[in-house]
């Protein structure tokens, strides 16, 4: 793949109710504001073919779907979004923020799930290949605050309910996905920013800002 | 896996319009009368997951689908239809007859859409296995014929319109399955049993009671 030298490619990892969605408009209007395009896009369900297998990995009707049978269609999502979205972008000098990536196959199904990784790197060796996120920003929290913001934005009506199976999980379950992410950082670290998401979102904005200047080099 | 002596595998390939549809109704009842218990199943879309992948890969709307993703949502479907249906059924000594099932992929994907052989044989290595049909009926046409046959029944609104997308390809793509069918009945002979489509159905069954006869030792 050509890439220009200005296409980066940033992907958002943590928990439920880390904050991710907030700040990655925040990030998108400060790199705007740098000079950049930017590209926001998201996993799973970026593209209209992608919205559909969402709804089949997302329903808590499918209890019964086997493991392997789910994580082909996080393949298929990643390989159409990818395809569709991610690599044109790349290719036409944007930077592509990602909320979540391969990283959260890794960790949900991976470590948390414990699906079998050498067959998820072995799908992430067909679907993803050799492109990599230039920073991965983690969101770090205990899962109880997490969680806790998670239900009450689904109180407040803010959140599709349909997308609660993973959030009904029990709290050891997130608590698992918190140290894959935090065990993944730790053995990435040249690609991973960690970031205090328990902290108010302004003071979460200006470490990512940091990571931001620290590891792409962009400042305003 | 641990299967009964009695279990079997059977798999029907073949282009549109050559009869596996009406002939599989006639095999269940054949195999029933010689004391079998029998469960007919299909590709994509046996189960309920399924049935929503299928969805997605036959509607004509989806032509901007990646070829890598179309190929994964076929392994998500077969990895949901094996652990739901067909090592159940096995398991329980039951004969499996599979309307298309891997071959279809090797064929329809990688021969006649050029898809890489070498993915196509990696996807199937983690979803199949080492699970190879006991018998691989084949029923061999033109091209011609079946889409033919596959038109009248579409005016006479025995199918769904939505599964059209692949009978609206060109006769040189179905040539191309047909070929690659044949091609691969030569090299698996031993599993393979060829049968001649383009006669009466009554003379077909006859054929498919040969090779029943031939292949697995079934008589009544």
């Amino acid at each position: 793949m050509t890439r220009e030298e200005v296409s980066m490619f940033i992907t958002l990892e943590g928990i439920e109710g880390s904050g991710k969605t907030t700040q990655i408009t925040a990030i998108k209007k400060y790199l705007e504001a740098a000079g950049h395009g930017v590209v926001v896009t998201r996993e799973p369900g970026a593209t209209a073919i992608g919205q559909r297998i969402r709804s089949i990995v997302l329903d808590p009707e499918n209890h019964d779907i086997s493991p392997l049978c789910e994580l082909l269609l996080y393949g298929a999502d990643r390989a159409q979004h990818l395809a569709q979205v991610v690599v044109p972008a790349l290719d036409a000098g944007k930077i592509v923020l990602c909320d979540r990536f391969a990283d959260a196959t890794r960790v949900y199904q991976g470590v948390a799930r414990g699906l079998d990784m050498a067959l998820i790197d072995a799908i992430h060796g067909m679907v993803v290949g050799p492109l990599t996120p230039d920073l991965t920003i983690l969101f770090d929290l205990e899962p109880e605050t997490g969680l806790s913001r998670t239900f009450k934005a689904l109180e407040n009506g803010q959140r599709e309910s349909q997308e609660s199976r993973f959030e009904k999980e029990a709290l050891a379950f997130h608590a698992a996905v918190r140290s894959g992410y935090l065990a993944l950082a730790q053995k990435e670290k040249q690609r991973f920013f960690v970031v205090d998401a328990s902290l108010q979102p302004d003071e979460v904005f200006i470490q990512i800002k940091q990571g931001l200047a620290t590891c792409l080099g962009i400042h305003i």
